[in-house]
């Protein structure tokens, strides 16, 4: 066991300080396989108490591997062995776009997909959708049943058109921690991201604008473009740096782009990151050219690195950016809440709202507002990141072992979806039909581009907690990619 | 009191019938003022008794003074003397608007009225939306609050795009009662009606096509159409028979018109009603033309007639038309759940849906479904129905003993708006400025016209509880119209 394999063994007396020494024997544990991702480690206490060091020694040790990605700390829970085990597979390459626009036909496909995606009888890898089970959001829907149950009638009205003014304060708020002040008359409530971005985008494009987007990016995106009658102009985007910025530089030095739409953190599907220098430089050349940048930072609070990265807006100071996201893939895709900062657009994005859904749903808003005024988002965040990672370190260990050998895998920086590459000759719409049949549903590659490349590619979701069934569709997807390619 | 007047009163021996003598002897007292409007009669028991004839004859009568809209019944309660008394004032005049089509241009006055119309420190004549005290909906907030308590889990997923089953069910369902039958399948559950007619427009119709409306018409059909750069021919409309079809025929023969989109049921603002021949002779000429009739039905479940009226769906059995409403006006504004039948256009509208916002939230759908399983909606419909018909009998009373002499007042057959048209010289902005201060909210009439016409006009809502604060209100603005006029 885990527990007894630590304790026992020696602290080696020849590294300089007795916590690195710790350090180094945990990591030799997990290198030979003594300790295994997503166990346990003995209680500092016990460790200290075993090693006859103080307990602050073992904590330094314990801290110095969670900040290395050795370990990983779970609240009231202890620390856990991370879930990093993945290298045998080779990362997506960069992607190459034609460089021209494209005018985006996507609808059906899209439509065709996620209607799959919602069916419960298919194993769910097809939608990028957090698992109720795993959200576990009891407190959030009790503040909900309060709510309706206290003030059901004094809330049965139309809500404020921006939203209930306590949720845009307690958002607002938040914004703090990723280092951007906002004001709560900044903040509007949408219905979800996906209307916060059709208002920014109906903003500050007209019918057959291009807009900039990256190479694959969320099929929602293109279909939201192609509804507005807007192109896509695909930039060659990195599976672990995200967008090429001398690409985008050549881009707006030949077309006029109506604006960029990117991810803030952890592009959908491939987990990608820019660097902070990267979204600067990028910031300056959009700003150069009076290129607004509308950025989706619903992945954002689902990070594996201690801190939260910054989205674009709090580089720029919401200069030039305009900001959506949404509770949706980290607390409550039932609840549908969004929100969209939009700085000098603000005045023009409401008058959208006002023409598109007039306002939302009140009761949730309140529900929401309380659930953050408690606190109680920051310990759900503590929770569900390390366990979304231990679910991409454990989809990823059984794609190592079920997929082709020449599978390419991304190695997601947060969020829950991983891309798969696999050789140029493979068809993932025919392997789409094929495991719709076996009773397992992913998203094939093509949707994610608007020149319908990535055919060879495909995303699986990892939102659902880890369970049999979810790893023997993996596996059993793994073996239909292998025989397809054998053909 | 009226009990023991109608009761001792002797019934006359000369009319043909018992029933027809009681029901003669009944007007009279109204007419001479012994019966007051809102006033209970006698049960029926008390009547047969009092007048020595059979309980059925005298329901007979009191039957038949319903059915001529004299007295109203009110189920567990008895009947009532009708607030009808509503004559001293004419009725607004058919509007004559343009014959051209306008570019609208009417998102800032919307915006700054819905601001002023959200603020609870005004009287609230502003905005059309129902009070959640008049409403009532307990019943619903306690099936929101169960759902939320005991499966909040389960439905904190996506909703299928489409809507949550059971809700498409139960609406598919209701469509029955007015006379259509409709499968859950031709059911798309919205974000209130403003996404209905939104997803309906932006299907049928391209940037620069013409709309034709109703003349008054909902500010909120102007400003969805701004947004998405359509323009208004307006129709001539009297305050009673709804939209001149004959003007419309002479619209389709000269231009080209890409849809009509008319209110269902009690134009909002004039409460007018097409007769139910005029709608079919309007769907013959739109079928003749292949043009849609896009149509809004929200307020016909509060109609004050015996019969709810058809929608045109139910006339030409969805052939040519698209069927939109919502919850908003006669149980939920807050839950913001709106729906669309779109027939022949339903894929593309689904495409625009899961474009333009994904999903509406998951358990005000669910909560909404229970309750409309319970069979809860339509008891609820019996006790809102005659308490906006004595809102807006008691606010007319008001209106004819604090307004100008001349001014003309609509009178609605459904809904809770009332219409007001003072002499052509009158300036209602000015009034509307003057009223804010007095902290008084109305709607102004420019609002309710691409072309702004109907300065001389207004809009009052009797959505609230008739209460003191409302009625001083209602007077001051008289009396501020009076003196306005009087310079």
């Amino acid at each position: 066991m885990a527990h007894s394999s630590v304790t026992g063994a020696t602290v080696d007396t020849h590294a300089s300080y007795l916590y690195e020494q710790l350090a180094e024997l945990i990591v030799g544990m997990i290198e030979n396989g003594a300790l295994e991702p997503g166990m346990r480690l003995p209680s500092v206490r016990a460790v200290s108490e075993e090693h006859r060091i103080s307990i602050a020694t073992a904590l330094q040790a314990y801290r110095l591997l969670e900040d290395r990605g050795v370990l990983v700390a779970r609240p009231q829970s202890g620390f856990y062995v991370a879930a990093k085990h993945r290298g045998t597979l080779a990362l997506p390459s960069t992607s190459r776009p034609r460089t021209k626009a494209s005018t985006v036909s996507i609808s059906g496909a899209v439509a065709t997909l996620l209607e799959h995606a919602s069916n419960s009888r298919l194993v769910p890898l097809g939608c990028s959708v957090p698992d109720g089970a795993l959200l576990q959001s009891k407190r959030l829907d009790l503040a909900l049943a309060r709510a309706a149950r206290q003030h059901g009638a004094r809330y049965n009205v139309y809500c404020p058109p921006h939203g209930e003014p306590h949720l845009r304060q307690e958002i607002a708020k938040r914004a703090m921690r990723f280092g951007h002040a906002l004001s709560p008359d900044d903040v509007l409530v949408t219905n979800g991201c996906t209307e916060a971005l059709v208002l920014a985008l109906s903003t500050v494009a007209q019918r057959g604008d291009t807009i900039a987007v990256e190479s694959p990016t969320y099929f929602g995106f293109l279909h939201t473009l192609e509804m507005l009658g807007l192109k896509a102009f695909e930039l060659p985007t990195d599976a672990v740096r995200g967008v090429d910025i001398v690409a985008l530089a050549r881009l707006l030095e030949t077309e006029t782009v109506a604006a960029c739409l990117l991810s803030s953190n952890f592009n959908n599907p491939l987990g990608s990151i820019m660097a902070e220098a990267d979204k600067r430089a990028l910031l300056a050349l959009l700003a150069r050219h009076a290129v607004p940048l509308i950025e989706d930072d619903v992945y954002g609070d689902i990070h594996f690195a201690r801190e939260r990265p910054k989205p674009f807006i709090a580089l720029d100071g919401g200069a030039n950016t305009i900001y959506c996201s949404s509770f949706s893939k980290s607390l409550a895709p039932g609840y549908r809440i969004g929100w969209i900062a939009a700085g000098a657009y603000t005045q023009q994005v409401m008058e959208r709202k006002l023409a598109f859904s007039l306002c939302g749903p009140m009761l949730p808003q309140v529900a929401l507002a309380d659930f953050l005024a408690s606190g109680a988002y920051d310990a759900h965040l503590r929770r569900i990141r390390p366990a979304f990672e231990e679910n991409l370190s454990r989809m990823t260990c059984t794609i190592e072992a079920s997929f082709p050998d020449d599978t390419k895998v991304s190695r997601p920086a947060g969020g829950f979806v991983l891309w798969l590459e696999l050789p140029k000759r493979f068809d993932s719409r025919a392997l789409f039909d094929e495991a719709l049949e076996q009773g397992i549903c992913f998203a094939p590659g093509d949707v994610f581009s608007a020149g319908r490349r990535f055919r060879n590619c495909l995303r699986l979701s990892a939102g659902y907690e880890w369970s049999e069934r979810i790893e023997s569709g993996v596996r059993k997807l793994g073996r239909l990619a292998r025989a397809r390619l054998a053909h």
